[in-house]
């Protein structure tokens, strides 16, 4: 099969046309019409197989992710998805394997509003890599370095349940309850949260989606700021299945470190806190800390003591 | 070392402010201001080490062909090159290899006019995926879709060459001579044809780079227009390099079907091939055939008889 008839076979039906789309899959490149008055806003993530996801991962939940993560820096940006193109490295063009991809991707491109509109597909190792369109009003983006001392450290939903969950599966655990499905899930199909990073902006002073642990990237918000931040362990938000499974000794590193929750971090002045609950809707917004002068990211305990604990940042070589 | 200290030594100087650049490398987005009236042209190609050049290549030619065949499909549609993201899969974070990738890459970009605005670093098999933005006026791109019958088809620059260099690598033969080192060149370090696609724009009929081969390309062309096409082998252009080591046997399939030229393949109204002509400055533009009412591509030899030969477009899978 060449890749013309791969990409006609499986992703056509995911370009529909969007309101900027001028030209979707099928020639050299895609077009684009940018709203009047809107930037655009640009990333891109890999994913590769038993590095950002266990090897045994369904096919479907690789779909998924692969679109997920891209999306989630759209939205700490603020952005509105509008188009992704897709690179696509397989060892073999295995049908199932394809419908379950494509399964997976269209589910995210949808629950996202966001239309496929290129790609490319070689014969290499398992691996993908898109890379995201969204727009937004010139000069509204959320930024890594707005935040100011005094500005509220804010968390999206909960923390540590995808690291739990990939903590499990290295111990070979069975995803065999209730609590042990959702908890993968939150691991294989992060809800990427575009909706909250949209309604933040002009709230927010700065913002950061979680992909490598709060602690690690928390840190980046303090550099791009030039700001340092305090944050209160015991303000962590953690789901019901998470304070039920996770081993005491870990919850800390899990909730700060381990990654892939996929949560937005933002910080927001004090005084506007409520306004930024209030614009996450039903999503929960949790304050963990708060950013002083000074730099680099501080741990403390319920009653005020720092807390020293030996993580750091995800790293990637 | 991390993905942000690898960026930033490697690849930071690769990103000058552009024009319609608002945001660069650091943050979740890069963001993007768009020219009024103008539509954005995306694109994205992976190189994998192996598949798509001899394991053996030069990092800094890896470099420069990663960028150059993205800006190739920048040319196709007649797009002015603006910014590209890069999605880099390494084994090990080598810094020798490193220093030469970015070398080469630079050099290209520099070429090319195009800035680095964002990325990702991860740990895999070597694998470098480049999704490539351009500008042009709202309604000017050139498309496949547009060839009409008595077109001619033209190509720029010559074509075989760097399936010849190929083909040498392949058969173990040494790079020890001017014409060798030349081809050899044209395979790792193509020169995308921008100028000259956007000086095309409102001249050609359409148009589609030559990364598979002008046989399976020129075919592309004529499905998504509705037309076939007639080439004249004895019309193809090749170099001197190419006239001088090529074996007899094998030019016309090292020049339809082997692929990585990276040259256009245009077409022109007749009445039109002189301005064409012109508008490549330069670089020879070649009246190689014409399209032709009903579909698919035919071979003709110098006295007009039909040329049946056992090649295809390049199967990815």
């Amino acid at each position: 099969m060449d890749e013309f008839a791969l990409i006609r076979s499986w992703f056509a039906d995911l370009a529909p046309d969007g309101e900027c789309i001028a030209l979707g899959i099928g020639d050299d490149c895609a077009l684009l019409d940018p709203p009047l008055g809107e930037q655009l806003a640009i990333t891109t993530d890999t994913l590769i197989a038993g590095r950002h996801f266990p090897a045994d991962t369904a096919a479907q939940d690789i779909g998924w992710k692969a679109l997920a993560v891209n999306l989630s820096d759209l939205a700490a940006v603020g952005a509105r998805p509008c188009a992704f193109v897709l690179a696509l490295s397989l060892p073999v063009a295995d049908q199932t394997w394809l419908d379950g991809f494509a399964r997976g991707l269209r589910a995210c491109a949808q629950a996202g509003s966001i239309a496929l509109i290129g790609g490319d597909t070689t014969c290499g190792a398992l691996s993908i890599t898109i890379t995201a369109l969204g727009t937004l009003p010139a000069g509204s983006a959320l930024r890594r370095s707005g935040a100011r001392a005094g500005d509220l450290v804010c968390i999206t939903g909960t923390l540590g349940d995808a690291g739990l969950a990939l903590q499990a599966w290295r111990a070979g655990s069975p995803v065999d309850g209730e609590d042990q499905r959702w908890l993968r899930a939150r691991l294989d199909r992060p809800t990427p949260r575009n909706a909250a990073g949209m309604a933040l902006r002009g709230i927010a002073s700065a913002a950061i989606d979680l992909s490598d642990g709060l602690f690690g990237d928390l840190a980046h918000v303090c550099t791009a700021s030039g700001v340092g931040a305090e944050l209160r362990l015991d303000a962590l938000p953690a789901s019901a299945p998470f304070r039920q499974l996770a081993p005491a000794a870990d919850r800390a590193a899990l909730q700060l470190a381990a990654g892939d929750d996929y949560e937005l971090c933002v910080c927001v002045a004090a005084d506007r806190f409520g306004e930024a609950q209030r614009a996450c809707g039903p999503l929960p917004l949790t304050a963990v800390g708060r950013i002083v002068a000074g730099a680099g990211v501080r741990l403390y305990d319920a009653v005020g003591a720092i807390v020293e604990l030996p993580i750091d940042a995800y790293r990637h070589f």
